[in-house]
Parts: structure tokens; C-alpha cells; sequence
């Protein structure tokens, strides 16, 4: 097949009910589905150029070369394209974040989305969203749903080999068109990068079980309010799920503590904006102390405001539930 | 019997494996054991003094008449006692706390507690340690632990009527002479009183089975660290327990989020001080935002100069391990 230089943008996504527990971490297959929304403008924009003359393949990330770990994973995607391409060649790569790296946002799902995208159109594959997001899936489990504009449904599938482990757009980001909010809140020192936790989760927490039931009955929950489109039972499953998996890891020992006090800041700030004052907004958080908040467009000035005020938040980004990744160039 | 005026003071306990889950809440039965410190000089004096002018139970808790709520647990634990003296007396009673009210410590274990001991005593009756711990108990499940001094742990029991669930010192206060530091931090302006926190959690959490099965095993895993004086080990399964114990009320719907910013403060700080510094220092938080610090008595400085410089610590009380109820006067 004809190979190119081709490059392609990917946005990174808040989940909404959580992936938190793996039935293979080899190539990221969930042990329950999962649904997000898609951010616009933030994520990772990836520049793929194949090359007869390199006997392995390179990357370059934010300007600086990809550490091996990263490079391991990519690998592990590239791989898989040449197989599919029949192809030996090797290729350069460039990646640009447009997610600033201490976001509160994870970016590998906008990294790898953007990869399977560009690096499958480089080798001349002709995927659809469905395998482009199994593809995205080996290199980052949440990458399956960043393939995706608006609302996203990552089912977790049965084979082994994962081929059936991809996501769907369920809704696209006109048909609810949500504001969000990330209140960015500073690390501790030691922080537990999100693989390890979930491993430590699935190893060591007594609630790990029924957090997953609850997973499967939240994804139901969940896509019932978003077709209704219910805020409030949104919010009461949304956030019942963020606070459900943060049980789980602080259930682990020795605990799991991902929050600092101005993510209790937050949430407590968003409940009585919803619960007393009328407004409609809900939080959510990955494993880390960020929190975002999806909001009504008319709610988020107010949204802002309260945030911005609570000390240890550091940063507000306001953006919109956004189209799915997408090639920018093709030579 | 004779019947006569006595007063008893009994101080407040903190759970080191907590107690969330009753079996029957009439009698405050609960579904695990629990282990306990008991506190110096914070707690209840009570004075009772049968009347056989009265025609009903009256009390005055700091100088103000008990609400009615209070008054019928009250009522409960007299009428026991008046059965077995085979009374009909009535008595005015006077409770006194020296534990200020926002201080962060459940007064109730106390205040049942010094009740039962000196109503016991008022009412002619005889009765041992364990004897008093049950009448506490019907009071308010935690007083049964507050019958004695230094570690004790109470034993859910089989019976229906309650009479196997009561509390055994383990150690006596010298045996394992912690200091304890409070840091009180306070409320936030919707505070879900704890026994309706422990019904939502038995009807709503995912996660209560798990919790409950995590107690049993954390009350082995205390016993075990208190004989062998492994302050590590204690921090492992306290600092455990109680976080499973909020990540159970966590994953009520809606979550029950006792927390405020504060916590988390204190939360990272002692664990900064104990994993990165050395120092011998735990955490333990019932069902509210304050947090207690058991510690050396060498590390207690350190302990009190980093808790109070964390903004929303708003007091710190420092005491020990003391001794359980005890009678102070008799007529």
C-alpha cells in the first residue's frame, strides 16, 4: 500500500462513569463499559511519516524525545499497523499537546487516538471509527473513546484479543451541547501514576467487585439520563460514580488518597450550586485532584466564578463537548 | 434496694476500627466488633437522683432541659436499671460535658456511659464492668466501650436481647501510653447526623457487605499490632479502616462526603510526617470532618506544630489514654 506523511488531531475525554479495572492490561481490555464525553480543542495533535531508511521507529513528544515506556506502547500500535498495512517500514513521529501537561486531563487518550488515526491513513489503511478505536485501545485504554465525538460508549466486549473492546458514539456534541469546566488543583508529591493504581485497586481493595457491578449498572443509569437529557439524574450518577471509584482506591491499603482539600473544595462547592442555588452542574474526577465540571451553557459564568475562588485551584480551562479525532493533513 | 444520689464521670473513646453497621438499631447491636482508645479527661459527669415525688424522668445536659430525642434513649437505659432494682422510682439527672460540643468527639459514648454508672449505683444495684457496658450500650452503641480505660474492644454478640454485646478492656491505659491530638475542624452547613449516615449506608452502599467483612478482619489485625506494639502495623489497618469507612459512606447515593478541605490536609500531613520523616503518627476520622492523632508521646510536638499550621484546623486538643467510668460521689 502507498505509504505517506500524514498527521491527525485527537481530543482528549472526561469519563463520565468510569474505566477503573482491567480484564487484560496487555492490550487494555475493561472489566465494565464505560461512557465519556469529548473535549474540543484540547488534546494531542500527531505527525506520522514512515521511512525506508529507519530500523526502528521514533518519536518525538512536545519536542523531546518519548521515553521508552511511552515508546513500548507506541510500538505496540505501529506494530499492529504494519501488520495490517503488510508493510516493514519504520516511522518518524512528532506529537504536540495542546492539553498543558499539569491540566488535570489525562493526555494519552488523545495521544494514542491521534496515532491509530494518523499512523493507519500513513500506511494507507482504510479503518473506520469502530477499528480505529480498537487500534487507539492497545497504546490507551481511554484513547478507544477519544476516536469519538460527543458522547461515547466504550463496551468492553469478550474475545481475548480485544477486536470486539471499542467504542460508540452515542450522542454527537451538538445533540447536548454541555459546557465544561476543569478546576485544576496541584499534585501532592507522590503521586500514583493511574496503570499502577488500578492495579493496586483490582489486588488490594474490598470493594473492588462490587465497584464493578456498580460500573455496569451506572453505564445503564447514565445513557438513560443523557437520552432523557435529565441533569439531574446525570449528576446523581455522575458524580455517585467519581465518588464510587475514589472509594474504591481509598478502600486499597495502604489508601489510595488522590484528592487535595480543594477538590473537597470543589465538590462541596458544586453540590450547593446545584442543590441550593438552582444551578445545573455536576463534578467529576479522573484519578488525580483535578475536578471537572460539566455545566448548562447558562451556568457556566457562575460555575466559574465559585471555582475560581476556592483556594489550591489553580487554573480554570472552560471548553465544550467537541468532535472526535480527525486527520488535519494528507500528502 | 436503697436508692440514693450518685454521679459518675465517663470520658469519650476513639475507634480504631470503627463502628457503621448495626444489626439492630433499637438496641444498638452492631453487625462487627470495633476497638477503641479510651480518652483522658474529656467527657461526661452525670449526677442522678432518685425522686419519689416525680412522675416522669427529668435531665438537664449542661444546664439546659435534653431534648426529646435525647430524652427517650435516656428513658431507655433508666428503665432497665429500674427493672432490675425492681424500682419505680423516677430521678432528675444532670450531665455536664467537658468536652466542648464541636470538638469533633462523639459525647454520646460518654455521656451513656457515666449514665449508666451512676444510675447503676443511684438505683442500689451492683453491677460488674461488662454489666454496665450493655446498660451504656442501649444508650448509645459506642458507650459500652467507654465503661473501661486504655484499649477495649467490644464484641458484637449473638443474641438478640444484647446481652453478650459487650465491651473488654484489651490493655490498660499505661500499657500503651499514646498521646492523642484532635484536630478540630469544622462542619460544613449539611451534616448528616451518624445514625442516619449508618442507615444509608446499610441501604445504599455498594460497598457495606465488603466494609463489614473488612472490619472482622481489621479488629484481628488491630489486636494483633496493639500485643505487639507495632506502631506501623497500627497505622496500617487505622488509617485502612477508617478510610474504607468514608469510602462506604462515599459510595451512598447521594455520597456522603463527611469531609471537608481541612482533612485532606491533615490526612497528607501525617502521613508526610510518618513515611517521609519518621515520625510515629496515625489518623483516625469518624463521621465528620475532624480528625484524631494518636501518636508517640515524643512525636506529639512535631505532630501538634504541623496540624496547626493547616489552614481549617481550626483547634487542636491534646490528651492521652485514661481510665474508663468511675463513680465520684456516693451519698
Amino acid at each position: 500500500m502507498t505509504h505517506r506523511r500524514a498527521a491527525a488531531f485527537a481530543p482528549v475525554n472526561i469519563a463520565l462513569t468510569k474505566y477503573w479495572g482491567k480484564r487484560d492490561h496487555e492490550i487494555n481490555l475493561p472489566l465494565a463499559p464505560s461512557i465519556s464525553v469529548t473535549l474540543a480543542e484540547l488534546g494531542t495533535l500527531t505527525i506520522v511519516q514512515p521511512d525506508t531508511q529507519m530500523r526502528e521507529n521514533a518519536m518525538m513528544v512536545n519536542d523531546v524525545p518519548l521515553d521508552s515506556r511511552g515508546m513500548t506502547k507506541v510500538n505496540r500500535v505501529l506494530s499492529r499497523v504494519r501488520d495490517l498495512a503488510d508493510s516493514t517500514q519504520y516511522a518518524g513521529l512528532r506529537a504536540v499537546n495542546t492539553v498543558p501537561t499539569a491540566q488535570g486531563l489525562a493526555s494519552s487518550a488523545s495521544a494514542f487516538a491521534a496515532l491509530a488515526t494518523a499512523a493507519s491513513h500513513a500506511y494507507g489503511l482504510t479503518l473506520d471509527k469502530i477499528e480505529l478505536s480498537a487500534l487507539a485501545r492497545t497504546g490507551s485504554g481511554s484513547a478507544s473513546r477519544s476516536v469519538h465525538g460527543g458522547w461515547v460508549k466504550w463496551n468492553p466486549g469478550q474475545r481475548t484479543d480485544g477486536a470486539d473492546s471499542t467504542a460508540e458514539q452515542l450522542l454527537d456534541e451538538e445533540q447536548w451541547p454541555l459546557k465544561i469546566v476543569v478546576a485544576h488543583i496541584g499534585e501532592g508529591p507522590k503521586k500514583t501514576p493511574s496503570t499502577l493504581g488500578m492495579k493496586l485497586c483490582e489486588s488490594t481493595s474490598p470493594f473492588f467487585e462490587p465497584w464493578i457491578e456498580t460500573c455496569w449498572k451506572d453505564v445503564e443509569r447514565c445513557e438513560a439520563a443523557m437520552r432523557e437529557r435529565d441533569f439531574a439524574a446525570l449528576a446523581h450518577v455522575v458524580e455517585g460514580n467519581a465518588l464510587a471509584m475514589h472509594a474504591t482506591m481509598m478502600a486499597t491499603r495502604p489508601g489510595l488518597v488522590y484528592w487535595q482539600p480543594a477538590t473537597l473544595g470543589v465538590i462541596h462547592a458544586v453540590r450547593t450550586l446545584r442543590e441550593d442555588l438552582g444551578h445545573s452542574c455536576l463534578f467529576t474526577i479522573d484519578a488525580g485532584p483535578s475536578v471537572v465540571v460539566l455545566c448548562e451553557a447558562a451556568d457556566a459564568p457562575v460555575v466559574c466564578a465559585q471555582l475560581g475562588a476556592i483556594a489550591g485551584v489553580t487554573r480554570l480551562t472552560q471548553t465544550r463537548i467537541g468532535p472526535g479525532a480527525q486527520l488535519t493533513e494528507a500528502s
